[in-house]
């Protein structure tokens, strides 16, 4: 058996996007890179470099490695390739809502796929990471890219990508704080108000609309969420002043991202303004920050030459 | 003064479209005509033909003269304007929810507004359509046509209008029971599972999407809906069994039509075969039925020459 090394280029991901709780998802211009190469031999090998180097697990606990794992179960190879050389150069920070998780998970799938020719689709990639994590909402931006709409029907997971038709920027403010999904999940309620369901319903569709038709008008009320910001301001302090610093310094509008830390803001101009105002309305609330200028990623994970 | 004569045409419309809870409408190539003359003198003169003629207050409570004495008084000349003669040819079946009572609005306010040379913009007759009828969505898809999505931003809606890229047929079947759209909303909870939130927040956002894009594959799962349908199906007797045989005779999709008793399947094909199982499947459960052979109207209420 001859050697073989892969390296592959998975962006970070922003679940929700207002409106869209636990459906909407984009892909944005910040990246984790992973070079692997699978071993004959039961050997493990894992180098970080970059965002979360230090809190990363080196052993078979690491996630890109049980995502490794699980493809090649599925391929019924894993007992050619019983150990691998990873290296991983991380630019996506860890555990703020910027999908993380999904990109070890979506970037050892493809990387191990690569090693295998291709064997499974995208479809089939989807749904074994949605097995890993639980949930479509980052994993299908992060393989897809653009923006998607993930439906779960009968446990399987469709995904619906689209690029937006206008040239949208997207301003995060990042935390240095660390919130957990499973905190963020715990302060939710099991049921809501009929009408905030209708108020998410509307809004999520007419975003949806807005962005495919490139309709800045209808984005100005398209951002707005009360499914879940609500129950989860609490966890992070002065998010709703941040967000109406965003909006007066020109966001079309701003919503946490996936569950937290970050918030996102989604403008076509005015972006270091909008950053300059979030980080500087967090600090008034104690909380040190920092401001990623992105875009949309419109390719997700892919070779990395 | 001089007395001046206008003919216009309102499509019906059908809300909800599956997901898309108090947010979708479509417009129906089914169709009401107005024939109005505005009158100097305090006379008030109304004849209905066609569908519920014999139901149609011929006094000021109608609704047609209402929707014009509204536009009126908005336009200041309330005084100038004291009486009509008003012709009503209706297509659009009562209380089955296809629309008929936003129909009688729009049609009163467009032909009001073409005597006054237009003196309103569509959106202004959105406002007073929505002040009037309680809600925008039956109101923008016969103002607009095509698909709507409407959102109440403060009490003031915005219209989103977009055409499916895709020759979809609606087919409507249509009870001979009416419902009155008061009753189907008692049968409704003020909280729901957050759960169904989603459900419907995700289908909604894929239906608009897969329209907009004309993609038929997601459409399959695009017009299910969590919100509303359980409860209200206990007042449509065989409603799921008429929603299995549609889909059963090709049916993309089945949702009530608004708050019923109108089912309203969704199709690109076999649109006789889909009508006549729901009506066939109607007759079991003691329900007589007729069906519809519709398309999406492109245009919404209009001039009629």
């Amino acid at each position: 058996m001859i050697e073989k090394t892969v390296r592959v280029c998975v962006p970070g991901t922003s679940a929700n996007c207002g409106p869209g709780f636990d459906t909407l998802g984009v892909a944005c211009t910040i990246y984790n890179e992973l070079e692997l190469t699978l071993l004959a031999d039961e050997h493990l090998e894992i180098a970080v470099t970059g965002e979360g180097a230090g809190n990363i697990p080196g052993d078979a606990r690491n996630i890109v490695w049980r995502s490794i794992r699980m493809l090649l179960r599925r391929a019924h190879v894993e007992e050619q390739y019983r150990g691998a050389c990873i290296r991983m150069k991380n630019g996506i920070p860890l555990s703020r809502g910027l999908g993380s998780s999904a990109a070890a998970i979506v970037a050892g799938l493809k990387a191990a796929n690569l090693i295998l020719d291709n064997r499974f689709s995208r479809r089939e990639l989807l749904q074994m990471a949605t097995d890993l994590e639980g949930h479509p909402d980052n994993v299908a931006p992060a393989i897809f890219g653009g923006f998607t709409i993930s439906v779960l029907h009968e446990g399987h997971p469709e995904c619906f990508s689209f690029l937006p038709k206008l040239p949208l920027r997207l301003v995060v403010a990042v935390p240095s704080f660390p919130l957990s999904t499973r905190a963020a999940r715990n302060v939710l309620p099991a049921e809501v108000p009929l009408k905030d369901a209708v108020f998410n319903v509307s809004r999520a569709a007419l975003l949806v609309a807005a962005l495919s038709k490139g309709n800045v008008h209808f984005l100005q009320h398209a951002f707005e969420d009360a499914l879940h910001q609500p129950y989860r301001a609490k966890l992070i302090p002065g998010m709703y002043e941040v967000f109406q610093a965003a909006k007066e310094a020109g966001a079309l509008g701003v919503s946490m991202s996936g569950a937290g830390p970050c918030l996102i803001a989604f403008t076509l101009e005015h972006a270091e303004e909008i950053g300059d105002a979030m980080v500087q309305t967090f600090g008034r609330y104690d909380v040190e920050a920092r401001a990623l200028m992105l875009k949309v990623d419109d390719r997700g994970v892919r070779i990395k030459k």
